[in-house]
């Protein structure tokens, strides 16, 4: 359970890393691409809350909270639509999903965590039961640090 | 040990995508800044090399294969020197470096995995055990996404 404790930890200071960075610049600075013609910043905060939100389901846990994003931050890529959420809003899901997810996690077994997720049957579970719900936190926060090194390379004013 | 096994899996699966894409394109492209005025390619490979090659000391598994890595990688920023070793020569050191890297890994115990690194005292071992090997290792994982988030917005030709 040490080790499931560890993963947590990782996954949560990933999460504060990304909302610090949302934290420290004006909210128009986000509006801009984090390089020249690629995702803006703003785009890449919501793709985040888009991608972790998908946990619930994968987990058991319930519906997403704002399966409305998807479209917007997974199937269509940035510049496709002009109508995104504010960053404000954005900044509000991102508190209540996380919120929701720790509460979640923080109640999970060992065993839960090393049970199969939605997205593998249990034929391919019993052959690779390392594909569990723990591997998919484990991606998850892989994936926030993967784009907060782009977010990085943002520059101010 | 089983987890112990995800989470040395996420790091190899990390190292592989990594050299993949340091394969993708010609020679010359990874001497190109990933974005306007950021660091090379090549440079971020020499960093994660540099990087990892620290877990060997601070795992008490040896030496440092490539010490000489840290000034140019590590301590300098990019573009402080024009003596950077070639791309052919990075990766023959990428591919000895995680050969050795995974040998260890390979033979290590859970207790092993979960015993203090060299960078942290007894004292505030006792005070925080999650400061293990193992968190190292993921952290490591999560540095290398990190990167090659940023590697990916490289643009061909």
């Amino acid at each position: 359970m040490q080790i499931i404790k560890q993963v947590i930890n990782s996954w949560t200071a990933q999460n504060k890393a990304v909302i610090a960075f949302f934290d420290k610049y004006d909210e128009n600075t986000y509006l801009k691409e984090v390089a020249a013609g690629r995702n803006r910043a703003v785009y890449l905060f919501g793709h985040l809350i888009a991608t972790n939100d998908g946990m619930l389901p994968l987990f058991g846990l319930g519906e997403k909270l704002f399966p409305q994003l998807e479209s917007i931050f997974i199937t269509a890529p940035d510049k496709s639509t002009t109508d995104l959420p504010s960053l404000i809003e954005l900044k509000k899901y991102w508190e209540t999903l996380n919120a929701t997810l720790t509460n979640h996690f923080d109640k999970m077994s060992a065993e839960v965590w090393l049970s199969r997720h939605n997205n593998v049957s249990k034929e391919d579970f019993s052959l690779d039961p390392l594909r569990n719900k723990l591997n998919v936190l484990v991606g998850r926060t892989i994936h926030q640090s993967y784009h907060l090194g782009q977010l990085n390379l943002l520059t101010a004013g």
